[in-house]
């Protein structure tokens, strides 16, 4: 494996001597900054073999290094053993990153702006600027942008991929485009532009009411969406080079008859050359490319371009009743999916019979395949037995992954999207005899899930300022864990989305009524178990009186919390009636939809546990 | 009293049409930002009559207002009663605020500019900028500083108050002058400039180790500091216009022999025309008056002036070891008096003898004066019975304050200023029966106070990411408090300090192992009653371990809370557990240092609560 990098390695450093870059920059993402890039645009595990989500590297004639943090240390000294790749540490005390590496190292820098952000392009031609400044040297640094770079030595990249375009009703999604353009719309007013240039693929995707799978995990349509106070422009890939398919035929014709222009992807930079000088467009710094907003300035000047945050992040979070009733029904379908597997699991290990983590997680995925609406999961199945549920993004291997013993804890966090909904859950489950420890971390967990689910709060109240509720269990006992509480979650969309989350981190984003929330605090110990537990919240209006508007949150989830492995003395008199009347409920819930036996095993695993 | 006020705004009125100034603004501190400004300063209130802490005036030819918030609104409307000063509400739905206010009505603005801060004064200057766009009219609007403006109308205006300096003494205080002025010289190396002006007077007060009494409740000198790479001079009123006493003498002597250059606090002026072009002053921003901040980029121009964040906040609200023995003493001390004044308050009340708010306020201040080293109260006692606690910064009238009765709740929150440390509490009394309401505001309360002392928290939180735990038990039941949970305390030095807090904003000061900070919920009812428990933290270390380095909470705070209007059911375990405890220490510690009767009493009043 390393020979075929080193070579690729090789082929970028020949590209480099020609063109007279002295380093090039490849990043990880595609030309809308989406979470899960298309093949296309695996750009680092094509050169590098590394397949972490978060890696950059930046190559030299004498240098090739990959920057990632504790995540993925491990996993990319394993996948980079023999390349040549040397592991750069970030966020670790003195870590140098990658601009300002590069800056040190290189005058002439070579980026692929197309698959880049403004604000990462930034960086790096800032510490490039910064570094002019050496009173040793003399030098004369420069970005150089070269759009789909690696198209040069890849000779077999994968191209764009084109899947059926499909659109959502408004009785599915409880609001209709025209709708939606007009919040738009509103917006451009109050903002005193001529257009807003959509650049998130879920901001796409939610505006105009369409799903497409041209990304793992995402329904999401590569392309870019233009509104302007008269016109709406979808500039997408389907109806150019490919004769697109029956129902992406349909699908456009629908959206025509509603207003919706469809163009080439490739014609926003032609269409971009005839605006008028006045134009002026609102732009997404997330998630718009660095090329495809230098072209804007080209054709605008820096006047005509407003770099700021896209509003429909917002619009999506907040989920309308139609949304919200159809999520109810996803995390009841999601739920009875995840028992059945719960059931045969619990089944199979306790008769003696050899379940491995990928033959659990086949197992899980196929049980969601059978609910109507399915269409695929929402993410990567994590399947972790044991010592392999403490590495928070474990990927269970295909071949040779380890088996689940009928004792310890076993860790599965999975997801769907369904056409009425997008799930997220994690399980943490007892397998049999639990050590002191697994019980004493399952049940701190567990505290810290059930408090922030029982919270209450005024509104106004954001993310960050609710998160020690979900900590503060595991923080008196000195234990803690290293990512979020929780994230927003879309509707047939991303699994994660923004704008609100709830963590440490200052996001000002206030939690509104109708945002979707999940709630998964955790416990990681190296080389002995991993829990988490993960319910999905809904806010909710909670009454008003002479303090104020009160919100809370209502579980959505459905689907049991093992009582075998908690430790009663822990718990308090609150979140042992919580916990009752949640698994109470999910046996109601559920148990007219489960085949007898498997809602007969349910009633047992949800009895009521006294305090002691 | 409105004739009087109506005659010195009309006083004003005559100034502003000789000088041709269409609007005065008036607003409320000294020279250095303080909280507690000395008489020469309470200018809103020699003009309005209004004792509000917070209170900005404008006076044009047909309007004065007095701009103040929600905490005011009733003090306002009736102390204006009359003068033809109409309030102007801030901080509610539709509020036009000061700047944009007079912005609105006047162009040649005049402004004291020394006893305001840069920003306020910017303010208002970017709300003249702006008003200056109006398309239908045609407007040159400007603001005009006028130091000390009120002189000219205020004939016996009270003077720069003078009063004697003393030094502490290493021993005292746990760090020289000398080690101190290092420190800041550290800082100079670090943004690369000549000279910082310290323009806080606990700043400077704790970098001279020199305390005062300037200020009332506040421990401080009236001065600049500018620390330089070579010189520490103190521009201070002491050595000029009056002779100093002989503590005085003995204060500057000791602190030239330190090498501490005194100048009349009007020197700097001077000095500053005679500082080289190439001269970089860093200055404070939060405090520096607008007038000062004026003179100095004349000399200097903006390049030379840095209007940063002073760095000795920080340095400050670290206590050392010394400090904090010494605070230790200090809570035992002023706890003990605080035990003698509730025995009194308890039994003269029960014994049906008539006790007002006033009279046990006096008697409050009588125990802490006994105590050695007591300089003062650190702020204006609030003593308040029944709806009167409902109003959080309630004044105790001196005439007709409320007699408290045997039922219901008594609130004091006080504190005194000891040469040895700072002081500051708030015990809510029940002094009798005790309605359901009451007692469960009271333990809702108690339970938040509580959780917040238990916290144990990673190193790096801010107190932001805590104050839900002071909150959650009131929220939970949909109850809440309108001001902050925690504020840094100083060592005899103010009540009041940064950088930390506790409260719902975003700051992002991390608590550090040696700050002090207040732990204050509270609830409060309109007409019926106000709750308040208030004990004082001291962040410490707790331990390190594989999740990292761990900090917690060690109560200062040395008086018992009373448990007889708590409602047992409420509590958790945990926190009844925390309750007997502290209540035990309390009397273990103050036992030995009370007369025995009131001992005894003590040993009733800590029994141990069992939960039902």
């Amino acid at each position: 494996m390393s020979d075929i990098h080193s070579a690729r390695v090789d082929a970028i450093r020949r590209m480099m001597a020609e063109n007279g870059w002295d380093a090039v920059v490849i990043s990880g993402s595609d030309p809308h900054g989406s979470e899960y890039p298309a093949p296309r645009w695996k750009q680092v595990e094509w050169v590098s073999g590394f397949t972490g989500e978060a890696g950059d590297m930046v190559i030299t004639q004498d240098h090739a290094g990959l920057w990632t943090d504790s995540r993925y240390f491990i996993q990319a000294l394993e996948q980079l053993d023999g390349s040549g790749i040397e592991l750069h540490r970030t966020r670790i005390p003195g870590a140098v990153g990658l601009p300002d590496w590069v800056a040190a190292h290189a005058d002439v820098v070579a980026v692929d702006g197309r698959s880049q952000s403004i604000g990462y392009v930034n960086e790096i031609r800032e510490a490039l600027f910064r570094a002019q400044f050496d009173p040793d040297r003399d030098r004369h640094c420069r970005i150089v942008d070269v759009p789909d770079m690696l198209d040069r030595v890849w000779e077999d990249r994968p191209w764009f991929p084109v899947t059926p375009v499909e659109t959502l009703d408004e009785r599915e999604v409880g609001e209709s485009r025209h709708s939606k353009i007009l919040r738009l719309r509103k917006f451009l007013m109050a903002e005193g532009k001529d257009a807003i240039l959509l650049s998130a693929l879920d901001d796409i995707a939610w505006t105009l009411n369409v799903r497409g799978s041209d990304i793992e995990y995402n329904p999401l349509v590569i392309s870019y969406l233009l509104v302007t106070r008269d016109d709406v422009i979808w500039y997408v890939k389907k109806d150019s080079e490919d004769i697109p398919d029956a129902d992406t035929v349909d699908s456009f014709a629908e959206l025509q008859a509603d207003g919706v222009e469809i163009k080439s992807y490739d014609d926003l930079s032609v269409d971009a050359a005839g605006w008028d000088e006045l134009f002026s467009v609102f732009v997404d710094g997330k998630t718009l490319n660095y090329s495809t907003y230098m072209m804007l300035v080209d054709m605008l000047d820096e006047a005509g371009v407003y770099v700021g945050c896209s509003p429909v992040p917002l619009y999506k979070a907040v989920k309308n009743a139609v949304e919200i009733e159809c999520l109810k029904d996803a995390y009841l379908e999601d739920g009875a999916a995840v028992e059945q597997f719960l059931y045969w699991l619990e089944t199979r290990v306790a008769s003696g019979e050899s379940v491995t983590e990928w033959e659990a997680s086949q197992k899980l995925t196929g049980f969601r395949a059978r609910i109507p609406g399915y269409r695929g999961n929402s993410f990567e199945n994590i399947s972790a037995y044991g010592p392999n549920a403490a590495l928070p993004h474990y990927s269970t291997p295909v071949e040779g992954s380890a088996v689940i013993e009928p004792h310890g804890l076993y860790l599965t966090d999975s997801g769907g999207q369904y056409i009425f909904g997008t799930t997220d859950i994690t399980r943490t489950v007892p397998m049999g005899e639990c050590t002191p420890l697994e019980k004493e971390d399952y049940t701190l967990v567990l505290k810290g899930m059930i408090a922030l689910a029982m919270a209450v709060f005024p509104e106004g109240t954001a993310g960050c300022q609710l998160d020690v509720l979900a900590r503060n269990a595991l923080w008196r006992s000195k234990r803690n864990f290293g990512h979020g509480t929780g994230h927003g979650v879309g509707f047939y969309l991303c699994v994660h989305e923004g704008p609100q989350d709830i963590r440490q981190n200052f996001n000002a984003q206030p939690l509104l009524p109708g945002m979707v929330t999940s709630d998964e605090p955790g416990i990681y110990r190296e080389g002995l178990h991993g829990v988490r537990h993960e319910n999905i919240l809904l806010c909710r209006k909670a009454g008003n009186n002479e303090f104020g508007r009160w919100l809370g949150f209502e579980t959505l989830t459905c689907c049991h919390i093992d009582t075998s492995a908690i430790v009663p003395s822990l718990m308090t008199e609150d979140e042992m009636t919580w916990l009752n009347r949640y698994n109470s409920s999910v046996y109601t819930r559920l148990a007219p939809v489960l085949p007898s036996g498997i809602a007969e095993w349910l009633r047992r695993k949800t009895c009521p546990v006294d305090l002691p």
